[in-house]
């Protein structure tokens, strides 16, 4: 009913998860979404660290780190669950990471179409009630990204039933994949 | 009659700012204090980039940031005005600097001792209704830095009557300069 | 007959080259070699850059860069040369690669078990007259490596047919992938 | 005589070394000079760091390092000895270090003007036999630094005799102190 809300991840197959993960049974939760490609060069150097950074830094029972693999070019290197199994192994990843579905005609897969992302790394913060409220392209600093996630882990605590105005902000950078076609930088 | 407010800082001169500032007037903003030493390694590549970043990162009226000299080692270099002046222009530090007040015996300064700090870099986190929230000796992610910072700030916003309770983190590392005599590491 | 020269490359395919390259055909050039895995964390932050800094600082007459892809783990994720094109593409690496090639058990391919590389990254150094020089294991410091190639150079500007003492370094640090079974730290 | 070889510095006082060092007693070694200010941010956070690796990378009987602590700006600051010496001992420099003569005019020291040097950090780089053959203002790569002074190395091995021709690179970038008036950036 409510249209704000974040559309649920549209999966394939899931990793590093006993069972798949909904959004709407993380509410109450700050839920963060890091969107990449195993071959996308700032994700490897620095979307994907952030986010493990933030799983280490936010205890789990407030903040939900999760991968969110958008195979958007490559798709026979990138698209097997056995290439992302060997990245994340190799990477050292231990947060649950999606596989974004593929679309029929072979381009921008199902999720990063809904939530029309820009390309990778994106990084994509929740509020505890299932609101997005940042959605980054590119590099962000840690120290506003730190500051956005605490701020919303005290406004989940403090209230679960208020609806606190959306607030997304963009920005692009270099070392990204974009999703336009122009590949990555 | 809170003796857990932390106590005024004890400064001789104050550089970047037309007047002295009082703790006590910065009710209802969150004080970032960083500690330093204008020769201390940690201070200059850590300390106070991330002083400067936190300045820039978080609005003015919610957040002030301080830097604080505590000279307790080469006083006569680093101790005259004219030498934290230089360096202060050279590394373009914008934020008001306090230059703690030098104890007779020419050891610890007044602020560090009345504030029993560690060494330098030391970064100080006051809440809005002053009082000592954190206090970080060594180099601090910058991720949890940024959420101690908003959880302080939106606590500000909410409420400046209540007093929530003393929560101080501690943390050595290398790269710093200890006041036990031990020298910089 | 010269039992001291570093056997050919032993290739199944070759990547950004016209034809295959003989170490034989380059006497009188310093030849550089990075070994790597395209799944390999300390190969993309740290062998891969290196090799690409190489390439860039030192004029191509004087100096060839070869990368060699030596999968020892995760072989039908990194072992098909589309995967290495799309990795090739997407990191921008402009020198020539060669598929080392797989053993027919499945284990260390063929050119790494000739050399007996530990893992990777490694970085090899060939002097003009086709003699290893130097096989670090690791991430290895700018500075020497620029200065054990120099010293190469002008050896073999200064003569084609001296034979000087052969002189390998080996170390191994962390972010590297083991061949010997224990994987990448 | 030859008017080729660099001057003799010209020094008011040295610091970690019993006896001044003249560039005529050098000859035989490769002696790099690091011009830089104690207060200049990218001498401390590239130039200094820089020599110091040189200085562990390269044997001690072929390569001499020496630092130049050049002081054009803040003189009441940066020129007493007793300030050099804190910095000294606080950033861990074990190599020689001469104290560019002050001008009569408060200006640019005396051999910073000899060698017409452009500002801080400064890399000299002087051959066997005495001459100027690199001069890089600002932050030089470490591939092509390493891979220069080993040529000189070979070459003052080879010969002491030969004058090979001069070669004198510059490069400018962010993060110096110039010495035209307009400041560090």
């Amino acid at each position: 009913m409510n249209n704000s809300k974040l559309p649920e991840l549209i999966v394939s197959e899931w990793i590093n998860t006993p069972q798949p993960i909904r959004l709407s049974e993380l509410r109450g939760k700050v839920v963060v979404i890091e969107a990449f490609q195993m071959l996308c060069p700032g994700c490897v150097a620095h979307g994907l660290p952030l986010a493990s950074r933030i799983a280490e830094a936010f205890p789990s029972d407030a903040v939900q780190v999760i991968g969110l693999h958008s195979v958007f070019e490559h798709h026979d290197v990138q698209g097997p669950r056995a290439a992302l199994e060997a990245f994340v192994h190799e990477y050292r990843l231990s947060f649950p990471i999606a596989m974004d579905a593929p679309a029929g005609d072979g381009g921008i897969p199902k999720t990063m179409r809904a939530y029309q992302l820009q390309g990778t790394p994106s990084l994509l913060i929740v509020d505890g009630q299932g609101q997005l409220r940042l959605n980054h392209f590119g590099r962000p600093d840690d120290l506003p990204i730190g500051a956005k996630i605490m701020e919303l882990i005290v406004e989940a605590r403090a209230s679960k039933t208020e609806s606190p105005p959306s607030e997304i902000t963009n920005a692009a950078e270099g070392g990204v994949c974009l999703a336009d076609g122009s590949g990555c930088s």
